[in-house]
């Protein structure tokens, strides 16, 4: 009935494959001199999503997670990958080839320290790798006695013969009523941020920065619009955008050369080169700048400059166009998810649903609407003991008949041209039972907390935590992951710098798109997680306040299953959160929706008391 | 009628001195070769006290804030101080010999940056600066292209004639029954930390950490009983105590001989040169090791070490004795502030008690009890406007009538063998306005909030203090202070590393004791602030709960105003935790005060609907 065409389902698994590339990158290796080697699941630009050619670690090993690290040396193996994976590695893994190591465990470099002998020579792609990165390595090959060396091009791609090509999506230009700011006026603004930090250039090695400040976006990637690219901004004159000059149309280029250099990125190292010559202060971006230029900058005799990059926060805190694109997504994407809901009422109760069922269905309910670019992310789509699993993708091999009296978790995004959504509602099909209302409820108050916040400017995000944890804690329960992460508009659905968690401690400010997602999770039996983006806006002008407060305004407009609340754990202010918030989605979405789905909206947001 | 004997409130300004003294010191400097000379409010040990001979920055200055530091050049000198202290220096100290340069403007190491001729030589003392106040200075001088010295003795202390002597007060034994733990098993576990952590000794720098090591106290400086003193603890065998041998009985210097070496401190760089000698890794105190060890340690062939010293955690978790020492300070503590309470209700609105009337009053009527050995720190007495000053330290010139319709604010504490206390109550003189109510209201609100905190284990400090804060945010308002500090058990009133603060990093811990401190400020108007001492405890065991929790236990007993309380804004819980404060506070300070006050106390501590 329902088709995905954004995400797959289907179970790899090759061991044996891994066993002959790991012989054949060794082979390699010794031809190089080299007695080991690092892979990283990474581009050259630390991409949540790579294109197909990045994925080394895949291929080697045959491990399709999106994050691990294979260390390969003359006479062992291993691959450390973090808890959502270490099932995962060792079902895709030869493992007689890979030693499968926890990351809690023992991280990377402490298994380097511990396995290297003494004068061995370590190679690691100092593209792939990132100046914090590099510094743990060398760390580690300085305990073992070994010798670190960064490889001058990557032993692996000599032997992988059918490596795909680098990705050549079209870039596309930013329509301005979209961005709602030029790129050279974005551009002035780095350049006087630069001017103010006493900074000589800036190095965008983060492909999202390159996109916002160019007002540009591509396809390389899943799930995300980026283009891979570079951007070498200098305190002043004309940037340069270094960018395969295949994706640029005749248009696209005159429109970019009104105000940038073009350039390939084969030179954005010669470039760099050339104004560190001169003694520049160079910022690279910590998260995401490749070692390699961090080393050429100093061996030109430039100095590097590393931290947040200026680009972050202007990136983060959406302007007054950006946030109208991302209200009408985020309406537009509320109807369909409310057809999804509507359908999924009617058909659940039959038991025959699958998981994999659900996310086609929404997937397709989101294209229905013609102005689906992309899912921001794979869907989490979790009914009972799966919904448990944070990091759940479900795959043909998992796939889950829905069951009566379960709770069904779908975590799911979409990329629209005018903003990106992200939105997880948990279900209760048949009966909930009281412990798994207790949780829900406990949740949504979470939720509500932070919903509601008041607090004034400058307060970081590390300071509203708690608020979705109280009423958890006070039952003696937490959920283990950060309350919420910064949301792009119509770029990557996990954006920086600002989060809501303990360690989030970049001030919130005006404009910024955030997560808000508490939840609660019970291993083999069901999970909850409740989350709408919310845009941080003015708060409430109190008479006699002292301070400029800010709030939080939500984006994502779809009703909570009232199926899972119990009524007596709210006060009255979170019940009337909770009517208003239905009230408001009802009006918005409901005249948005076929007829049906219209009257099933109405019973879904009508409030607590009836 | 009443007298204060551990506080005194005499102005003292005598900036002429400053000029003549500045002379001296200058002369000194030239026959050094020294240029200039750094004089901060510090001694050897980084004490937020200091004893008499380490006055150095009053006696050259005038200024006798509690902290600053001047900064002396052949033609100019300034003295940089914090926001409190602005208003205070340029009263006390001669502003034609020396400018006071306010340290949100200018850092002491901006300002030396600024204005050190290049080439000069400049001095500190490094017995009287951290590591990481050496590392700034460093960093001045060589971007001024000066050069730094570290003096091998004082300058100021060879023209300071009339020095006075350090403080020789006896180390008393800590009675086994309130330490709870012998201090040769004290020292068994710091062993084991350090064994546990590769490390090779320790240098207890910060002498409550020796007090507490040892089981000793002692009485070198005000307010808080310390010995100053050193110890040097190795990974095995015996430490090393260092303490003037005249303040050791026969019977304490045997009893600390069963299990300790005891020297004179001026043997500590030795003793320490020697460990370092063989490579050893010795971990210094971050806070309080003076930057002279770890140049020591280092020239000696030894690795310095620094962090967070082990003794200071198991210092702030207080053991089942120390606590049961605590409960009995504070319910003693509490019978004399509530005859205070019940004496300033009878005396107040007739319009003539002062604020120094009333820090008098509170210290006789704790000095009645027969067991008050000092009190933990000046009291904070501040009627109307001056209660809006954080840190206001009431002195003759600034004493003021408590007037009807004022709000007046007491904040102080008291040292007694078994524990000591800290406490801050907001007495409502006559009516409070309708806006004092709610301010009030909203600072208690905060306060409950904390007080009814249930969570899990592992949760740091800055993830709770919000709850002290939202009923102020809702209405633009917050206070510029942290929330909560550690207490010591008969040692410090401000005790690390604890902290209820957006920068309290450490997570809390059964046995801690930290206020619970919001407030509000009105400039020019009233400040408000309500503040117990907690205990942090096992949090209730909530059926189903899946982690362990943690909750607070109030020490502190003694009612609040609740003619400052609307009581039209509290919730239900909130109401209860008052009245069933109140109850407690009855029930346990009542049989210990004299009738009239109980009849007082029975009215003050009735339930909020009555």
């Amino acid at each position: 009935m329902f088709e995905a065409t954004f995400q797959t389902f289907a179970d790899s698994a090759a061991p044996a494959l891994g066993t002959a590339r790991l012989k054949l990158l060794r082979e390699e290796l010794e031809r190089r001199g080299l007695d080991g080697f690092l892979v990283p699941r990474a581009d050259a630009h630390q991409n949540e999503y790579v294109p197909p050619c990045d994925e080394r670690l895949a291929w080697l090993t045959g491990f399709t997670g999106s994050a691990g690290v294979a260390l390969v040396l003359r006479d062992e193996a291993a691959i450390v990958v973090d808890g959502r994976y270490t099932l995962q590695a060792a079902a895709q893994v030869d493992t007689a080839s890979f030693e499968v190591v926890p990351l809690a465990q023992t991280s990377p470099d402490r298994w380097l320290e511990r396995h290297l002998p003494a004068g061995a020579h370590f190679g690691y792609d100092p593209w792939l790798t990132t100046v914090e990165g590099e510094q743990k390595l060398r760390r580690a090959a300085a305990a073992a006695g070994a010798v670190l060396v960064a490889v001058d091009g990557n032993p692996l791609d000599a032997v992988w013969i059918d490596r795909p090509a680098a990705p050549l999506a079209p870039v596309t230009l930013r329509d301005p009523a979209l961005a709602g700011e030029s790129a050279p006026e974005k551009i002035g603004r780095v350049q006087a941020a630069l001017a103010e930090q006493k900074l000589d250039a800036l190095v965008l090695s983060d492909p999202h920065a390159v996109a916002w400040t160019f007002n540009i976006r591509g396809g390389d990637v899943n799930f995300t619009p980026l283009p891979l690219s570079w951007a070498l901004v200098p305190r002043a004159g004309r940037p340069t955008l270094f960018v395969d000059g295949r994706k640029l149309s005749n248009a696209a280029r005159e429109a970019l050369a009104q105000f940038a250099e073009i350039a390939e990125p084969v030179l954005l190292e010669r470039a760099v080169e050339m104004v560190a010559a001169g003694g520049a202060v160079i910022q690279l971006d910590q998260a995401t700048a490749p070692a390699l230029l961090a080393a050429r900058v100093e061996a030109a005799g430039g100095k590097v400059s590393s931290g947040l990059s200026p680009v972050a926060l202007m990136q983060a805190a959406k302007n007054a166009a950006e946030l109208a694109g991302m209200r009408a997504a985020h309406l537009r994407d509320g109807a369909a998810l409310t057809r999804f809901l509507a359908w999924f009422d009617a058909e659940a109760p039959a038991g025959r649903l699958t998981e994999i069922d659900a996310v086609c269905a929404l997937e397709t309910f989101r294209r229905d609407t013609g102005a689906l670019k992309d899912i921001s992310f794979p869907s989490i789509s979790g009914a009972g003991p799966n919904g448990a699993i944070v990091h759940y993708r479900v795959s043909e091999a998992t796939n889950r008949t829905i069951r009566p009296d379960e709770l069904f978790l779908i975590d799911s995004g979409a990329q629209y041209e005018d903003g990106t959504t992200d939105v997880t509602r948990t279900l209760v099909v048949g009966t909930a039972s009281a412990e798994m209302r207790d949780r829900f409820t406990r949740v949504l108050k979470g939720h509500i907390g932070i919903a509601r916040a008041v607090f004034p400017l400058g307060t970081m995000g590390a300071q509203l935590d708690s608020f979705a944890r109280q009423h958890l804690w006070a039952a003696g329960l937490d959920f283990d992951h950060g309350t919420g992460h910064g949301v792009g508009a119509y770029l990557s659905v996990h954006e920086g710098p600002a989060r809501l968690a303990k360690v989030g401690t970049v001030a919130l400010a005006r404009g910024m798109v955030l997560s808000n997602e508490p939840g609660y999770y019970k291993a083999g039996a069901y999970g909850i997680r409740l989350e709408n983006l919310e845009i941080v806006v003015d708060g409430p002008d109190v008479a006699g306040g002292e301070r400029p407060l800010l709030a939080f305004e939500a984006l994502t407009l779809a009703p909570f299953d009232r199926r899972g609340i119990d009524p007596a754990l709210l006060t009255p202010d979170e019940a009337a959160w909770i009517d208003a918030y239905h009230a408001r989605v009802r009006e918005a979405v409901g005249p948005l929706v076929d007829a049906a789905t219209r009257l099933w909206l109405d019973a879904a947001t009508a409030p607590l008391a009836e």
